[in-house]
């Protein structure tokens, strides 16, 4: 990542009359791109992180947060400020880093808004949240307002204003906003990525990612995302959580990066799910008898690409399903899927699937430098640890992010498109381009191309 | 089967005033409805076949001709004449018949049209036809027109006014159109559909089916499916071939009987796989480079059922992919999905899918009892076997057929829609209601409740 593709794809823009053409494009765009920038915002692809040992605060540390919180203290980073609206949670997470030997961090827990006043120091370079999702972009775009880089929990934001809004606010103040794809950092995903880069599977045609994931009893806790994100399914029908499935797929398909997604319709099933359980499971009176779930059981939602690619995405989390992202992609010389981790290459015998240890020469060099560490310290096998790993190696030695503005807008922005394609029938809707253009010049991921 | 559908259904049609009630509904309906019934025109739902052991008659003996010929001949039917445009198939085929023991029948070999004059016998019961794609309909109009059942090749019949065509004709004639969906009645698929309906998944929510088979080999050799298949990816856009992977999943959400197809969404990927196939393996001033191909890749349908169930049906035959049917079912308790088969049922431990052995009690009776001489003497595992054993036990016990008239457009139906709305920029598109609104009362697929 030495090159400098900022720079020169400021030079392209100029070079071509890009800026302009840009321009008129947006004028004449539809009503979902109003919110795009004003003329003269340069674009953050390719725009590294400013070089250093970033000092962190994090916005929620409830489990995930927590979480976040554990595997930076593993890889010794900088904790200056915590905030949560619960004391005790801040609290917990200020002795986890005391016990560290570090410093202990200060604390913001007055409220809803006080992250607001965590923010406005000046001794925050970058910012972690991890909080209900309309939280998100607030704390996000606060954060960028004041000067810090931030990351953000998935499923990203949750509007098409959202996504305009972070991508907009990145480029005035210059600074990153990420999303936290922990999934993009798998060790199958990382390793399927790599060959998909060298061409293995041939020029790609399609792909599928799902969260097929049965959380019916965390939604009904009396905690944690019990506390919230059961509302997500009374407000909205459509993909609730399309980046663990996407974000890889994206990766594949070089997504902002040569391609990009150009239309989406999406179909939601009929709701039971959540209706089933609470009859199995609350005792009459409880207050939960009176929400009502609007969001069906499972939504499909079908991605075409500017080249042409199709990606399915799917989310189903109401209904008794054994865990699977899918993570498949298949081109015109072979095919990967995953649950199990399976490959088929043209030429191979008999065709049939087969393992995946045959190509484990493509091994990510994240995986193989740091994998056995990420597996003793980190999440969900390790992927966790490789993600904040290689942040804050992004960080500390200034490169740009690999998961930028762009990638959050567009995979979290299938979210809202969803909703709206499957409040219309099924009707087609198209992706704004958050990139204005400049994912015709850009081309390959970081982390599939880094060694 | 004893309970007589047919003639109580009728009796309720009078009792409801429905004959009025969808006379009056198809005079509002959409243009794709035109090709409706005039007014009168009965249902064929649940209407017997005349008992007999029948007369058969086959229109094409190319390879999947001639397995349905070895088939009958072990299953003891008479066959009393063969048609094909090429002479020695037709002779092939009569030598067959001749050495089993059975009487030669009579050939019919003069040019595409003597089909006609085989048909205009009367001696002839049943027709079965395997010819390419765009001939099953004429023959299966002309077979009924001439007092025949007739039983076409998958995928069915090629457009929407075919699919009303046989409707109509069939109501018309009091004659029998079902399409030989073979993969109907596997071993997983007959299990699976004895599961769900005695409701083991609960209620259903949604299912997946394709056809994914690499046969580019196929389609380019000079002879078989090579002579014609090809060139239908050069006229047409979409799922080409829906039924292997959809008739099954219809069967278990009880399709025409209960609930119906609403509407569809279409996509499909740019198209690669035989562009690439023939330039690895034509040679320079071949009539075959002048060939263009439209047909993309992957094309992935969406439908929506009237009670809103989702479907995914996937059509991809230009890639190197494994073989898959996907095959999948999943309600509000449980999930089975094919290649490999796993089965997965709300209180399993570890919330993983286990082996389907576990079900093997719920192994169709038909496999029971017949399993062993179709997996002997039957194609594709034995299914085209059961399949043909239950259809002249249909015929010759004087039993409605499984799989009618109404399945046959609507499975069909899938090809022209999925064009249609690939076309149209991946447009909802509203299936035609073949019925008429009898759907509503007719429950379960014989295949589901047989004994």
């Amino acid at each position: 990542m030495d090159f400098n593709f900022s720079s020169w794809s400021r030079r392209r823009f100029v070079q071509l009359g890009a800026a302009s053409a840009l321009t008129k494009s947006f004028a004449s765009a539809s009503a979902l791109q109003k919110a795009a920038a004003p003329v003269g915002h340069a674009t953050m692809i390719g725009v590294p992180f400013a070089k250093r040992n970033p000092r962190i605060a994090l916005v929620g540390v409830g489990v995930r947060g927590t979480g976040h919180l554990k595997m930076l203290i593993a890889l010794d980073a900088q904790i200056v400020a915590i905030c949560d609206v619960v004391k005790e949670k801040a609290e917990n997470g200020a002795a986890l880093v005391e016990k560290s030997g570090k410093k202990r961090p200060d604390l913001y827990t007055a409220g809803p808004h006080d992250f607001e006043n965590m923010l406005k120091r000046n001794d925050i370079d970058l910012v972690l949240t991890a909080t209900p999702w309309s939280w998100h972009a607030p704390v996000a775009l606060f954060a960028m307002n004041h000067g810090k880089d931030v990351g953000i929990e998935v499923p990203g934001v949750v509007t098409l204003e959202e996504c305009w809004d972070i991508v907009n606010t990145s480029e005035r103040t210059r600074k990153h906003c990420f999303i936290m794809e922990n999934c993009c950092y798998g060790y199958n995903e990382t390793l399927v990525l790599r060959m998909t880069n060298e061409g293995r599977f041939g020029e790609l045609i399609y792909g599928e990612g799902a969260y097929i994931h049965d959380i019916r009893e965390e939604l009904f806790q009396n905690k944690a995302n019990g506390l919230w994100r059961r509302a997500e399914h009374t407000k909205r029908n459509g993909n609730l959580y399309p980046t663990h499935g996407l974000g890889p797929v994206a990766n594949y398909m070089n997504i902002n990066r040569g391609d990009r997604f150009g239309y989406l319709v999406s179909m939601s099933s009929i709701e039971r799910g959540l209706d089933i359980y609470r009859k199995e499971h609350l005792q009459p009176g409880d207050p939960r008898w009176s929400e009502k779930y609007i969001c069906g059981d499972m939504n499909t939602s079908l991605i075409k690409t500017s080249k042409g690619l199709t990606i399915t995405v799917k989310h189903a989390v109401s209904l008794p399903n054994p865990y699977s992202r899918i993570n498949m992609i298949a081109g015109t010389k072979g095919i990967f899927e995953d649950y199990p981790p399976r490959i088929y290459l043209e030429g191979d015998k008999e065709e049939v699937f087969g393992s995946l240890d045959k190509y484990k020469s493509y091994t990510h060099p994240l995986w193989a430098k740091e994998g056995d560490f990420a597996a003793k310290t980190g999440g969900h096998g390790g992927m966790d640890m490789i993600m904040h790993y290689r942040m804050l190696q992004c960080l500390r030695e200034g490169l740009p992010p690999d998961i930028d503005v762009y990638d959050t807008a567009a995979w979290s922005s299938v979210g809202p498109l969803s909703v709206t394609s499957v409040a219309k029938g099924s009707t087609p809707i198209e992706f704004p381009d958050f990139t204005r253009g400049a994912w015709k010049i850009r081309s390959a991921s970081a982390i599939a191309t880094m060694s």
